[in-house]
């Protein structure tokens, strides 16, 4: 588990702009599970960050200063600008956003990274038909609470799995899904999974691993599909997890169990944004945010992504 | 682990042919290592073979009488006919051998259910592309054998995994695979694996599951694609196997996984057995049968597949 003093906030002068570059100030920036990976030096699908660099992640900034023709002052944009206040950019990799589509900070969540990430996982992934069973775990969180209310825009049963009493009434009052499972109240999460999928389970988006994700693989039906898309549960694991092991259920289901990164999708965001943006203008699918104020606080609310303290998307806002 | 005596010989009456039917007498008979999971009374793809009842399995059989016009007397046919002698048949579930081919015998190995398996795993379950680094299990059975020609064929690296001596060097050098781990005489398996494939794993075809499985994951490369095939390790289990949990693997690899069956791909058997029968014809692909001879022997050949006695498809000639 990471410590706050772990991290170390450090003060540098903001350099002049040259031509073709932007200043931004952040307004919001993001913490997400996966940058507690990024915190190993063991090997991932990303560089880790080195010890004395800067603390990867994204955010929502206002341009405050602007030396390229395709940004004017008071332009927000998205971005992958690090923990810190100020950031310069030549324009690469920035997205403007349209605050008439919906507050700004909904591009850290389902109409960013996280949004996308339950789009592409769950309908390209995995795919969905109408009246399939879909189980999704950290269900009350930013990416399985989208995964949850797509599924049921597509017409599928939404289980949930969630800690705690919040996040289960959250996603079935708020999300909509069909059934929740809090599994900090369930002694014998296997038995659970049956009753709350009485027939079976057609797809698993997995974001937590651990017991959980093997009581579902034990009542996966014929041609199953499981996205992993997150472990959370093991991010701080010291060594190997061990468990029962599934490979028997996969085979006798003819499962397909694969494990994927949004970014293999970043030819298609903008559509797939279009679409979100348009469920969220809809109102069919919500989303909840957590913010927590003061950028001297980054670190405690990475912190508390991994003891589950957030409801839906975790946010920090300068 | 099965016992001889958990198999009962039971002599009945030949039935009378009615119309449309055949006398089938078996030349050969096939123990598989899926007739194990059909002993027991879990949940699996197929229903069990109840207490009583014909074990299950595949033949090799000529026809000693017919009133059916599409089958003559001597035609050798393949068919699901149990552990018997002598079967009936309405001519349901027949296939016709033409012995110039290949000694009949094939139609129950690398021309048969395992060629075919071998076939549809490597090539449409995982994919395969030349160059690649192509690792499979129990390599010098029926199934991995086949597997590892075949990665041959399509400019792969083929790496085996077999269990002594004998099998490693069957498939190293009558199978012309590229490298082979004794998975007997290695004590760290990761290390042996990474050795082997100093690329990393691209492909891998599951026949064993256990510390062997476990191994290759950890070495996956980017896009690796798995085929779950079988478990014989775990065949005899009393409770589940545990061991280190592989999907952070699979994640970080964004690797698929896909249990897979043979009978899912039987609208395409003829033209995959084609191929096959050119490979063959062409010493492409080579093959092994380990013969054993006498009906009374069959409980104790099923037995001896998971003390891994046989190099090759092990079969029972009558």
């Amino acid at each position: 588990m990471p410590k706050e003093s772990d991290l170390r906030m450090v003060e540098t002068p903001i350099p002049a702009l040259r031509d073709g570059e932007v200043l931004l100030r952040a307004l919001y920036l993001s913490v997400d599970p996966y940058m507690r990976g990024r915190m190993n030096a063991a090997k991932s699908y990303a560089p880790c960050v080195e010890i004395g660099e800067l603390m990867v992640g994204g955010g929502v900034a206002r341009v405050v200063e602007s030396k390229n023709p395709d940004y004017e002052v008071d332009d927000v944009v998205n971005l992958q600008m690090g923990w810190q206040e100020y950031a310069v950019s030549n324009g690469g990799g920035l997205r403007k956003i349209d605050p008439h589509i919906a507050p700004v900070s909904t591009a850290l969540g389902v109409l960013g990274m996280p949004g996308l990430t339950a789009y592409f996982g769950l309908l390209e992934v995995c795919g969905v038909y109408a009246g399939e069973t879909v189980v999704v775990s950290a269900a009350a969180g930013a990416v399985g609470s989208v995964v949850g209310q797509i599924a049921r825009i597509k017409g599928c049963h939404a289980v949930g799995i969630a800690g705690g009493p919040d996040k289960t009434r959250c996603i079935l009052e708020d999300c909509g899904f069909d059934a929740a499972l809090d599994y900090k109240a369930t002694a014998d999460y296997p038995v659970a999974i049956k009753e709350l999928c009485p027939g079976g389970v057609d797809v698993y988006f997995d974001n937590v691993g651990g017991p959980v994700t093997d009581a579902v693989l034990a009542n996966l039906n014929v041609r199953a599909r499981i996205a992993i898309c997150g472990q959370i549960s093991h991010a701080n694991d010291t060594q190997p997890s061990t468990g029962p092991r599934m490979w028997r259920h996969i085979l006798v289901a003819r499962a397909k169990v694969q494990g994927f990164l949004v970014f293999d999708y970043a030819a298609r965001y903008s559509s797939a944004l279009e679409q979100l943006a348009q469920w969220v203008r809809s109102g069919q699918i919500k989303y909840h945010e957590d913010i927590i104020e003061g950028f001297e606080n980054m670190p405690r609310a990475l912190i508390g992504l991994f003891r589950g303290e957030n409801i839906g998307k975790r946010l920090v806002k300068l």
